[in-house]
């Protein structure tokens, strides 16, 4: 057994990232890939070797434990997921398996075997980046999701999400529930993929609620006319609404609550030629925050005003909504229990929401959760560029070491 | 010789629509097309059968002179384009060409040859719907181009102008410039192509100005960023930006002149993805006014809140202008003539500009000029649904009767 510490923590993530590196740098571990199958396998072998007892669920989520002493057989979960978006970077996911191994091994060379048992996961899926189906690992445990869930579905080759999963390893005629009601708590080290904490300059950022997000389709229907022979007052132009309308939520979201985040990020306009009014417009619209009823109050009042807007205008205008995740709240004893942790470090930290899906947002439907961050470079995620300083990784670290401490020796 | 009288217009036109008519409804006689061929031959036959004397020019634009019986040799021109866009409408062009014909054919039957000679011109382009090359017919003619310019381009088909010339009946080798130096006065008929006359409910346009344009291609970068982790303050969204010009740029059209009009109908986004802020905006902007003094009033308006805003929102954005025409004035003595004409008639009519490019706005910088317009139904130009109707395409011919005679005759 090698004497990991705390330094180690930059060593491993980029170790682990050599499993599906493209020659651009970046990171590929889709689900059940021989990228995601050989990381999971060295990282076996890596807790196997250092005292933990692995096992594979029947889906491929990892486990590496630390038996407790006591006789309470539930455990402390701690951990994130393996598999990576296309073309990812380093850190997302990857950190917080690293982090929460290198917890183990520092606990118990300075300790020994805990009270209550810890387990550290790998888990399987996260991102949806291969199969149209998000927290596939996080998701099985918890009960979320079971075998049906993943049946008649195939990715962007046609290759079933079956047939990936026994060529895996995973033979669905094998599939035994990886549903568990022994976790009594799940702890996620993750990095921000935001800019809040470098912003800030602080050094963890402590979530206290993952948000909801609503998604819509919003289609606008005016008149294609010319550019040229027709006046201002006559016209009825999608695009122009289209922009009032952004134009509009962008102000309205500002205004509604400092939290609250809304995203244009795709817009289609036709016929989409510069000397001929755009007699359509169909823009998708991302709005999110932690708290149910500002969304509520933001989606009131922007349905309000489009439908107005357009009937003022005599356009017509369609509002389909696509999805719709309600917010998670982290568990307070636990977050509470992160900011002692960090003071008695004496790690700078804030609260904040996370503005992106994590396991920890499943989990925390489930069982009591906390999810940390640690800072990204320029907020940067889901890129080769994605880095975190080494500074920051080894905080992360150090916290957690205290905080499985707090839970599973004190 | 058949009489023809004002109440063949309609027929005649539908005729001329049957050169290139589509199973769907469209009309295209694309420059140098077969179809093109068939309806100038056409034309010339018409005009031959029923006495004038024909010609066409080095290019194809084809003459049906009505000569004078003064010593005066200089001619008024009148008539319109033959070409179309692609499934364009029966009107556009055609019924200007028709008209005169219709007019001379009258004006002969009733008072016999004219002091000064008239002729009728169907001139081979206008649109640019073939060769990236517009108003080839009336800008030949006008000195304005010669075959130079007409070589090194091609079709969307790779076939060269001059190939497409050549097999027209019109060899480059035996090109003779078609500039004239006899053309006293151009009068052009045409379909409005826009709602003012319908909207205002009257029955005749007398031209006063055609707008000069301005186009440019606005580009904006900001930073591409996660949709749910950057908060709105942190943002350097380029769709909001772009947006929020696209509102500024229609507020301010409205404000500086009710006559200028300012288009949006080209935008393209980068990534263009739901859930990721946009890092790239690129739109068209297209401007028209028919006073210079407006356009640059307007074009430095918008520039400098482009420039600051941009900067403000530490946003980058280039401003390209590619396209920049003059607005051209028709002569104030033929504009007063078709008042005179209209009211003699007791025909409704209005001054208006001319939003839309006409082969008048590139005679008018070189001789005396007048465009007038009849009615389109719903301002529907460019397109099968294109309809002027029977009643309005009779009053225009009344007039040209009556505004020739005072020119021709009197």
């Amino acid at each position: 057994m090698d004497a990991y510490n705390i330094e180690d923590v930059e060593a491993l993530v980029h170790w682990i990232s050599s499993f599906g590196m493209s020659e651009t740098g970046g990171t590929n571990r889709l689900l059940y890939s021989q990228a995601w199958k050989d990381a999971q396998n060295a990282l076996k072998e890596l807790m196997e070797t250092n005292g933990l007892i692995t096992s594979f669920d029947s889906i491929g989520n990892l486990f590496g434990k630390l038996k407790g002493t006591s006789d309470n057989q539930n455990v402390i979960l701690t951990g994130s997921h393996i598999d990576t978006v296309i073309e990812g970077g380093k850190y997302d996911g990857a950190y917080g398996i690293v982090a929460s191994f290198l917890a183990t091994q520092i606990l118990y060379q300075k300790y020994g075997l805990p009270k209550k048992t810890i387990e550290v996961v790998s888990l399987c899926e996260e991102e949806g980046s291969r199969f149209p189906l998000t927290f596939w690992g996080s998701g099985s445990i918890t009960g979320k999701y079971s075998l049906t869930d993943a049946q008649q579905i195939a990715d962007a080759n046609g290759v079933l999400f079956t047939t990936a999963m026994k060529n895996a390893g995973f033979d669905p005629l094998t599939y035994q529930s990886p549903h568990r009601t022994d976790i009594d708590a799940f702890i996620e080290m993750h990095i921000e993929q935001g800019i809040v904490l470098e912003q800030s300059k602080q050094s963890l950022g402590i979530v206290d609620h993952i948000v909801g997000q609503r998604r819509f389709t919003v289609q606008i229907t005016g008149e294609s006319n010319h550019a040229g022979t027709t006046p201002m007052p006559f016209r009825k132009d999608a695009l122009c609404l289209a922009s009032r309308y952004i134009h509009y939520l962008t102000e309205t979201a500002k205004r509604v609550d400092p939290d609250l985040v809304v995203t244009v990020g795709k817009l289609q306009v036709k016929p989409n030629v510069p000397n001929v009014i755009a007699g359509e417009a169909e823009f998708s619209l991302d709005v999110r925050h932690y708290n149910d009823s500002v969304l509520d109050q933001f989606c009131t009042e922007f349905r309000s005003y489009f439908l107005s807007s357009a009937e003022e205008l005599g356009m017509y205008i369609s509002m389909e909504p696509w999805m719709e995740v309600k917010p998670v709240s982290m568990d307070p004893k636990l977050t509470l229990l992160s900011k002692k942790t960090a003071i008695a470090n004496n790690i700078s930290y804030r609260s904040l929401a996370s503005g992106a899906g994590h396991d920890a947002q499943v989990f925390g439907e489930y069982c009591p959760t906390a999810l940390l961050f640690v800072p990204s470079d320029k907020g940067i995620s889901h890129s080769p560029k994605e880095c975190t300083k080494k500074e920051d990784l080894e905080n992360g670290v150090r916290i957690l070491v205290d905080y499985l401490y707090e839970l599973a020796y004190a």
